[in-house]
């Protein structure tokens, strides 16, 4: 995880954006992960005063500085990125994956300012903005669509530079093949109904108590095998009762 | 890197979605990614059907599935992990960081379904749907703003399953603080007048000669302290060609 001061050493340069939406969208996602710098060059200007405008804009966006050219708005920093798609182009830049290369950023913001470039909706970065970056960076994104939302590629490009590798994850023994959703929500149901005839709810009573048994239920956990048994066992506590309580009747329940 | 069959195997479930761009922005991230099954709940109707009739909508909108419930549409799954910010709410589950949660839905998805849910843009999952969960997961956002825009969370959480954390970076050795992106534009800026003046580019005339000498420069990867060497040597071999070309002078140029 980067500190504030590493933070604050990006830069997200949006060049020629035109969609005041994705303007909005590359600051909201700059705000949910803590970093501060906006950056326009050559933007659409309706676009960009309707971003500023909209209701809601942050100080984020209202602190936006603008330029006119590239080389201006990446001119304090050691290191500039630009993100491509790389459709049909011939790159002349080393091109990195997102996790790699934000590695490298994140090292860098350690003590340098960072660049990191997206270009236009349709176009992405022209080859004379490409020329301003030492390298170039792509999300790791399928063939048969490479084109990213504007908003959402600087979305994911920000939180790889926040993540953390670190977080451990709690072991796990889950060995047996486990019941579906629909198993353990027809146990859900059939406990609820064995509970009700009870009358365990009713005497407990409490405005959330469905959720709470259905959270009880998915606790459980259980492996596909036990589900099947502790259905049975529920269909016949639920059969008891219903039958004790209408009319004695012998015959037992549809398994 | 999950396989095509992992990535079949994962359902969006997208709960009472109110705006159509959204609805698309998820669809459009889920392609980007490699991901099919997307799942709608309850949608606000006028929104799915401008989304799905939308300009561009994808095979993947056409094909996405609608459901009445939460339970409906994670039956086929044995795991159910719902999104959430943690705003002011009492959580009932175990709630991971993306990073974490991702690690346990990869695993899962090797052999069985896994439903991932988000909720409306206005109130998120609700109690309700949050008891279909088996855990809930969360988006490392700053405290200062956690709520994200829903085709970005949509976007950030599938390129958490997606990254291959075993790529490798190229060593790279950078003791000495590295020349600024103003340094090496002026270092260009030098160069290319030098290459004017000695007919160099004339003599090699390409289109794009001025992209091809920032590349170059770029390429340096210069010290700051060598920066400022290569700009004085190059001020001074401009100056003496200058000089040459329009009458002999004997005053150096500046430092």
């Amino acid at each position: 995880m980067p500190t504030a001061a590493q933070l604050d050493r990006l830069r997200i340069v949006l060049v020629s954006s035109r969609n005041p939406l994705n303007i909005g969208a590359a600051a909201r996602a700059m705000s949910n992960f803590g970093f501060r710098h906006l950056r326009v060059v050559n933007p659409y200007q309706p676009a960009f005063r309707e971003a500023r405008s909209a209701v809601g804009a942050s100080a984020l966006l209202a602190s936006a500085e603008q330029f006119k050219t590239v080389a201006e708005a990446v001119a304090d920093c050691t290191l500039v990125v630009g993100t491509t798609a790389v459709r049909h182009r011939t790159l002349h830049q080393p091109l990195r994956r997102l996790e790699d290369g934000a590695r490298l950023i994140r090292k860098r913001l350690g003590s340098n300012c960072v660049a990191l470039l997206f270009g236009s909706e349709k176009f992405g970065l022209s080859n004379d903005d490409l020329s301003h970056c030492h390298w170039l960076m792509r999300v790791p994104t399928v063939d048969a669509n490479i084109s990213m939302n504007l908003g959402q590629a600087v979305a994911v490009c920000l939180y790889e530079l926040i993540r953390d590798a670190k977080t451990k994850t709690p072991r796990q023994q889950e060995k047996l093949p486990l019941a579906s959703a629909a198993e353990m929500e027809r146990i859900t149901t059939m406990l609820l109904d064995a509970l009700h005839l009870s009358g365990f709810l009713e005497l407990r009573r409490v405005a959330d108590s469905d959720q709470r048994i259905r959270r009880l239920v998915r606790r459980l956990n259980l492996p596909a095998r036990d589900a099947v048994i502790w259905l049975g066992m529920l269909r016949q506590i639920a059969w008891k009762m219903r039958a004790g309580a209408t009319s004695a009747s012998d015959s037992p329940p549809r398994r």
